[in-house]
């Protein structure tokens, strides 16, 4: 089975729920400057989940481009990706709403270990299913030391957002920033690949 | 005419049917985890959702896998079919705000059973499209048995609804494990289709 | 410049115009069979909406399946077109929730006529810009019969919506049941293509 | 790294962005004409987004046209411009709702300006990337004078909107227009390159 069309559903669905999420955002009724006040925390809510699904975009897009082929297991832990994902809107809408108080942000939490865990999942099943064949998919992933260590930061967050909650933002800010550098190790590894390939 | 842009607009429908359920889980006033105590049966109503649109889409998946050329009645029927999951969304939020009452889980499955009726035309004129020319769809969709169980099962769902409307509950959530299962087996018929062929 | 990108854009505008109205079908607060009384003509406006939205992405999938490459004008043509569907839900909401009264019909004929127009436009801009080196799309569109007896009804609708709306929707139907048939002809035309380019 | 991928996921955003929009004009609940009134400067607003999408769309297209690979910080440089255009939603509905007022406008041109800047990051992106492979791009890039000549507009109207939102309203106007010509000469470009292939 090809992956073509795994694609382009979680495409689609990335992009949805991504788009979705600025609906929270309610138009407010004056015109003031002042009555955007009470959206800020929404929109830093916002910015932060957009950054989360962009990332969990690019890493989609860069694991899937070493795979060939899918498996029913496959589309199901992909399936199991994208509920947690969808998930995402609520949480986000949820804790911007309420100015980031405890309750929200460790709801935000599990949604984001859900989708952690969830991608986790859908990792190694591709990996399994292409045991022996398939070594660039092995060498993309690696060890996957940086998914190890945003499960241990999210669920230190989740344990701290019901006292400190500010401690909970800074980690779940923390493991985002954690992902924006990978892509360019693997990409690294890529570009070698094609280099390698060139050569031959 | 080619197939692909039945499968990339279906991709769509289902995937925006998939997520925009989310919207009917609105955002609460409160921070408190008791808050979010009313949304249970939303969830789960969206969680059962959630799974039936995923077998839709991994089957149609499977069985346009099949498919070569499509033509015009097989376009409606697809669309059909698309209008039907459609209406999931509405269902969904119906049942859920009303904790899975009497009449909301008759809806809903009168919903579900307007899906697998549309979803086996879809296969009748398929099959009927590809007559003699195409064995592989044929064997794929086989005695279509679990379609047929699902049909009786959503009926007796139907019925069971206004009475008792927990034997409906079991019944939906019944034909799901049924159709989670049966990917499988049309994966292994591909998995031998594929042997041979890389055997010649 | 290829069409797969104008394909795949137009496929997911058409896509979510026809989910999103769906979220004008606002889950009721009761748990009666007759909470859902109320959204009978909102449930038939989105009906008739969601197979004129099936006929236009049918339409627009066989007249672009003759083209081979598209220019500028040819993407603003498209657009347009895309603004108009796009206000089908808006239209569709309006008229079902006011029970098909005088005024919502008669802008949900002028939006029908503005996307009728505009799928002339485009037509015409793709038959131009393909003159003489294309003789399949315009063989395809033929002298476009339909298209014509369309408008001629859509204005009759618009003009009668304000005395007998009656007579606006049994026409808004018509047009509807026109087109579903054409396909077909198309179609044979394809088939027949086909056929002959077997032989040779 | 192919291109594919974020081209169609780029179409899906911008596809849902345009279509999210419309989801601001409320339907009223009167039937009258007169209920549609307040709507009109709703509409307008969303006229010109719909626009400024669609030209976004029209010259992602051509750019990425003549790219051939990404690498990641393209990938993220076009997460950038895309969760700019996600906020037109919202400022377009804001806008609207308070009649093109003051402050109203200065959001709006601020959100245009942040797309604008985002779209030439990816634009520079994308050409030092390809840097020496390729000149097609760097060719139809150009000097981007009307890229510039966009910013310098934009931040006026967003100076003027404070004082005078009318001059910010013609600005906004007048942009739109100029980059709906462009296309055009980029595309003869594409033509004479095409014309030369052909020759050889």
């Amino acid at each position: 089975m090809t992956k073509t069309r795994l694609e382009a559903f979680s495409d689609a669905v990335i992009a949805i729920v991504m788009t979705i999420m600025v609906l929270e955002m309610k138009v407010p009724h004056g015109s003031d400057l002042a009555t955007l006040e009470p959206l800020i925390p929404v929109f830093l809510a916002y910015v932060l989940s957009f950054v989360y699904l962009g990332i969990y975009w690019n890493n989609h897009h860069h694991m899937m481009h070493a795979v060939r082929r899918v498996n029913g297991r496959v589309l199901w832990a992909n399936l199991l990706l994208l509920f947690w994902l969808s998930l995402i809107p609520f949480a986000t809408g949820w804790m911007g709403e309420n100015h980031f108080a405890a309750m929200p942000t460790l709801v935000y939490g599990v949604v984001l270990l859900g989708c952690a865990i969830s991608y986790s999942i859908l990792q190694l099943k591709l990996v399994r299913h292409h045991h022996g064949e398939n070594d660039m998919l092995k060498k993309a992933v690696g060890s996957d030391l940086k998914g190890k260590i945003s499960l241990v930061l999210y669920v230190i967050g989740i344990a701290a957002a019901a006292f400190v909650p500010t401690i909970s933002h800074v980690l779940y800010v923390v493991v985002a920033l954690i992902w924006i550098i990978p892509d360019r190790r693997i990409e690294r590894f890529y570009e070698e690949l094609e280099g390698e390939h060139n050569k031959n």
